[in-house]
Order: C-alpha cells, then sequence, then structure tokens
C-alpha cells in the first residue's frame, strides 16, 4: 500500500467570501489529483469551505479537532481525528501534512505557519501575506506565495516532484 | 458524505504469533465490513498486523504516530497521522474510534483501554484479561471480552446497532 | 540550583473519607521531606487533598490541570501548569514526577499507573489493588504496594537512596 | 496559598550576546519581583540566560520540555515539566504564563506569540519587531513593544495592576 500524499489546508474560523471559493476551489482541486485533504476539521470558515470542496469531488477529508468529540465537526469531513487537546493539535495538523497551504487567517493559522517550517514542512500562502516577520522562512525557500488556488497546486506539484538538477 | 465509522485496533509491539494471526484476521474483518481502521502506526506488533490485514482487504488504515516523523511506520499504513507526542498519542487514539478492540499488550495498551472508559468508549477485550483492575468498567458494561476476532466482529455490530428494547 | 525531587500523587476526583484522610497525610509528609508536590490540579478528591496537605506544611504544589484555564483549581495549587489537553496531560504527571504514589481512583489514575511504568518511572501503589492486570511490572520491581502513607515516604526514601549492593 | 504569578519567557535556542543578556537581566527581575520564570527549559540560548537570570536571584524556575526527559535541560531550572511533546508544548508555555515576554527568535518563538494572543494572553515583544504580520493583535493591545527589560518589568506591572479608570 501506498502512503497517500496529505496536503494541510489551514485557515481561519471566519473568512471573506473570496476567500471561502478560494479555499472551496483548492479542495476540489486537491481532490481531483488524488491528494487527500486535512484540515482543523470545525464547521467554519476555511475548515468548512475546503474540506467541501474535496469531500464534493470525491476526495478523502480528513479533520483534526481540537475538541473531545465531534459536535463542532464539519459536515465534509469523513475521518474525525478527535484530539482533545485544543490549539496543540496544531502541530499535529502540520507534522501529518506533506504540504501546508495557508489561506488567510488570524493568530491560529500563523502558529501553522509558524509550527510548519520550524519543522521543515514547506508552505504556500494563498493570499495571506507574512513577510517581515517571516522573511528568514522565505528566503530559505520552505514559504511560498500564491495568487489562486490553481497556483497553489501548480507548486504543490513542483515540491512533490522536484525537477532535476535543481 | 458520512462520516466513517472508524475501529481502534490495540495492542502491543511485541506479540505472539497466535495474537498476530488474530490481529491480522480482525484487520481483515474490519476492511470487509467497511469500516476504517485505526491503530498506533508503527511498524511491529499488533499495529503492523491488524494493518496489513484491513490494508490487504482493501481497507483504509490510519496510523496515530507516537513519533514526530514517519520512520517507523507499518508499510500498511495509508493515511498517516504524526503526532510527535509519545504516549500522550494514546488518547488521540481512543478519542478517534468509535469502538476501541484491545489485543493482549502491556502497559501501553492498559492505557489506551482506561483512557478509552474514562471517555466513555466502549472496549472490546480480545483475549486479554483486565478483571480485577477494571472490574468496575466490566459491571458497567464499557468492557466485554471475547475470544475471536469473529466474536469482536459480531460484538461490534451489536455495539453499532443495538436491538431495539434494551 | 538543584533540580527539585517532585513526586507525582495521582488519584482520583472522587474519594473515601479514608482515603481523603490519607492523601493529606501524604501531601504533608512530602512537604516536610522537602519534596515538591505534583498531581493533576483540580478541586476534587485526592487532588485536593493531598495538595492541602503540601501546602499546609509549606510545601511547594503543582497542578497538571487538564483544562485551558484555572477555573476548576484547587486552592492549594501554587504552581498551576495549564495544559488544555484533557486526559493526554495524565502523560506530562508521569514523567514530570521522579517517583508517582498513586491512591485508589478510577480509570484516569489507572491510565497514569500504565503511562508510568510505560516510561520505566516507579509507582507506588497506597491501598490501591491492582494485581493481576499489572503482574507483570510488580514482578519487575516497578510497582510496589504500601498501605500507610508513612510507609509510602519510606518507600520514596529507598528508591530515591538505594542501599549499596543492591 | 496564593498561586504564584507566572511570567513565561520565550526566545530562540540561538542568540546574539545582546539578547542573551537581555534575557538574563529580565530574568533577574522577574526573581526580584517576587514572580515565577517559566519557559521551554533547554540549556540554550534565551531559556538558558532567562533562567540563569532568574535562579541566580533566588527565583523559582519552571522548564516546560519538549522532551522526555531532563538530558537537554537547563542547569538553572529548578522545577522541570517533562511533556515528551515536542512543539506541541509551546501551547502548554503560554497557557500556563500569566503575562508572556518574547525575546528575539524564530518560528517557534512566533508560533507562542501566536498561540498566546490566539488565548488572549497579553504578550510583550522584547526587541522583536512583528508588525504587519501581528498589527491586528497589536492594535487590540494584546501585543506590546518594548526595547529593556526594565521598560518589560514596568509593562508587565501595569498589566498585572491596570490603574484605574481604564
Amino acid at each position: 500500500m501506498k502512503k497517500s500524499i496529505i496536503i494541510g489546508v489551514m485557515g481561519g474560523g471566519r473568512a471573506t467570501p473570496e476567500d471561502m471559493d478560494a479555499a472551496y476551489c483548492l479542495g476540489s482541486l486537491i481532490a481531483k489529483n488524488g491528494w487527500v485533504l486535512l484540515n482543523g476539521g470545525r464547521d467554519a470558515g476555511i475548515m468548512d469551505a475546503s474540506a467541501k470542496g474535496a469531500a464534493e469531488h470525491n476526495g478523502l477529508t480528513i479533520g483534526i479537532l481540537p475538541d473531545d468529540n465531534c459536535s463542532k465537526i464539519s459536515s465534509h469531513i469523513q475521518i474525525p481525528i478527535v484530539t482533545g487537546m485544543g490549539n496543540a493539535r496544531n502541530c499535529i495538523n502540520v507534522l501529518s501534512s506533506n504540504i501546508i497551504v495557508a489561506c488567510a487567517g488570524g493568530a491560529g493559522t500563523i502558529s501553522e505557519v509558524a509550527l510548519a517550517v520550524k519543522n521543515n514542512k514547506p508552505v504556500i500562502l494563498l493570499n495571506f501575506d507574512l513577510r517581515k516577520a517571516f522573511n528568514r522562512y522565505i528566503r530559505m525557500n520552505l514559504i511560498h506565495s500564491v495568487r489562486t488556488p490553481q497556483e497553489a497546486i501548480k507548486k504543490i506539484k513542483g515540491l512533490l516532484n522536484p525537477p532535476l538538477n535543481t
């Protein structure tokens, strides 16, 4: 059996309609590429929108819940991982993902970007400007910035299959 | 999308050939019933045997790893959840499972049985005698004992679909 | 600076008056010996009684709370460690203690005994019978049984300062 | 018994001599004010320097270790809390502190600032510029910036004892 490729999608529990649309589209493209979508599992914001996009295109969706039960789970999550450990689960989100895409979010999302690069996981920022605070990691090529879900997918493919001689 | 039914299979990193065979059989039956198998994810003992049984019968397998990487993962795990939190992940194992089957094991497995009943999760002991220490929970009908994988499956079905008037 | 010697006292949130008295006495003796008392931090049962015994005898008390705030903390805890991770904090309880004393308790306490021996931490059972389930670890001399707080203290001293030629 | 006031000092495992000096001074001032110092516990960088400053001025020092043992602990930590959960312990650092002072650091420190404000804990940045990424929280008055340990102490006092009519 081959281990699945897992794409983590991070982002806020509240989001603008534009960011929700982008998250839905991103989820759908992750599913179409045969990857597994992993997120924070809740029925809100980027979590719900990205899971919906993947689930409606036959993708497998995994939600790493901060709660100790499933009462706040997105209806588009197929596999709930119930941690009961609040934001400490943010570490699990990034450690379990091959690549992380971070949509615009607040402190929770920033913590995930920070924990990802701390663990040498590549991060793709989708319309999320974290310059200055993360400049060191942008220069290290651990953090990439894109404008559309399509660009995010292209970047994921490049990271999964780096061209020869690089 | 319907949430999957997740059956947690706990047990030692070392096991007798008989217990390994039972774990393999249990994994295969979990897969045949369309349930997801969740375990501790390592390439050893009951974890590896139960994942192998499920994976070779087209079941989805999830491994909740104590490590912060996949170097010790069973080759039969499709979805690694990488926690990096050692035995604290035992809590996640039981919170994420609808029902836990515990095969014979040592202190790690006992901790999972204890954490399961602490969270009101039903536990099925497969050839694993924990009487006396857990008598209170056996009387509460939270812990059940069976002798074969087939009996474990029958018990799981009963717990998932309790008969009327009980 | 010398690292403190930390004695973990585990036990149920509900307890008999006799066990509460023993926990209070144990806490007082831990303080009188200059050791730090660590427990689960809540305002209930063995946790509250043992913290009270230590605090009223000028001992330092540390509570490893499962909650993400201090609303349920014992008033006898001086240093709250706020984990927000539910029973996953049981691992921290045992890893942080040099020696664990387990008073009579339920599944939570059993999980702590199991996690302790899994990590090779010595456990002293104070009027808490876990024979059969833990026989292997009793034989390995990782689990000891005593009847009174005074005997527990004597056993702690023996474990901290093992006699020569043993 | 009164709960102690706990000041969390975050910062990198590597630091410039100037930041090390500031961390030592900060630790000493925390001790002189009768507060408890809490940090990440390791024998490196800001962790070691701040613990040294506090310990050498008779302060109580608590280290929340990411490791499952004390092999990398600072010799200036009196109370090691051994988590065995890697960076997931960053959550515990901030939840357990009344106020967090963040010295210059990398992704780990940024994750702690993010987790702190996510939990509404006040953060004081000591010569650590996180503008832009954290502007929202600076405007909410959750993040404050200072240039010297003395200014940090003054800010801590203001946060602990807010003046009337504000």
